[in-house]
């Protein structure tokens, strides 16, 4: 597999659409081949499974179905989407992947990172991104984001983890930041209280200085 | 836990449903609180997994995406079900349970059975059935009476593992005869061509040898 696979992660509202389109774009004009996708989902089935994971009408999955549903979809979206991509060679931009499975399954609802970790390597069937981009943002941020996108949306409904209270948010903050810190090497820190525009330049000098954007 | 819990296992065909109804009578007689359900679903959320698993429009999951479903509807349905139902003391009839994905994802798809018996054990949550009775049928004769029951029902379409070929439900059954091999005292084995009335009895009379129902 020659192809980049990126993924990018953080709390809702942190910026991660805007910071893959403008990513997107700079792989484009390198003339790279690029595939954005998302978890949970990606294909019709995981797309499918995700609606079951977020809904918030009807019986709500227990912590262990939560996270099978979750490595459903990722299983489905590995086979279908990322693999074939990064064989042909194509950059993957993917906003969230097994990282959130750790922050939100393992540090906010508190299953063992032993069965967290042990589940996502058998759902990625060997496929883990190269490179992390983490838009780090306080929870207070988050919230105010949300309510003003929601404002703004007009109809927008929180789904069902949206919805979860500020201190679940704040373990899934702290267990992306501790998954960081374990390998620096493999993660992009950014301040997500930064403007669009200097995240977006941050992100690509990164991406050059890896060599994987042209010089 | 104090209730029982029986699950039954068998190729399509092979009388499971009639022996179950016969297994609850005998319970009920005996002024014992019975729970009758199957897998996967069993839950309402369970049953929309379920719908996934089996339709066969749209996209089908691979194996991973298959096996991970399966365990997602199970964790569902112990959590929310079995579990409850045997922590009040009612005895469990289950039509299919972990037994059924060593059959299937095992030995007819061909995930090891490290892999296999990890994820049943973290989807049943310490919760496994202490007897399974196998109803052993011929491939060919499951088909027959697939066939009967199609013709009887008129629309009745074969679902997604249905349209599996011979070789897969070969392999189904043999893993059915393994599994029982492996742990005698847990598998009661009977050959599913007798008759429904000779079944029942001897499942019966297995029932009041162990105890189980009454004298």
């Amino acid at each position: 597999m020659a192809g980049k696979f990126i993924s990018f992660e953080g709390l809702d509202g942190s910026g991660k659409s805007t910071l893959i389109a403008g990513v997107r774009q700079a792989f484009e004009r390198a003339q790279s081949e690029v595939v954005v996708t998302r978890e949970p989902g990606g294909t019709p089935l995981a797309e499918e499974i995700r609606r079951l994971i977020l809904k918030t009408d009807g019986e709500s999955p227990v912590s262990a179905t939560e996270i099978l549903l979750y490595e459903a979809s990722r299983a489905q979206h590995v086979a279908k989407v990322i693999a074939p991509a990064l064989a042909s060679d194509k950059t993957v931009l993917c906003d969230r992947f097994s990282e959130s499975t750790v922050a939100f399954q393992c540090f906010a609802r508190g299953i063992s990172r032993t069965e967290v970790d042990s589940l996502n390597r058998y759902a990625e069937q060997g496929v883990r991104p190269e490179l992390v981009v983490l838009l780090d943002l306080t929870v207070e941020e988050s919230r105010r984001r949300q309510k003003g996108r929601e404002a703004q949306a007009g109809s927008a409904q929180a789904d069902r983890i949206e919805r979860e209270a500020d201190d679940f948010h704040q373990r899934v903050r702290n267990g992306f930041l501790a998954q960081a810190k374990e390998e620096p090497s493999r993660w992009f820190v950014l301040d997500a209280g930064l403007d669009a525009a200097t995240l977006l330049e941050r992100t690509l000098s990164e991406l050059r200085r890896r060599g994987w954007l042209g010089a």
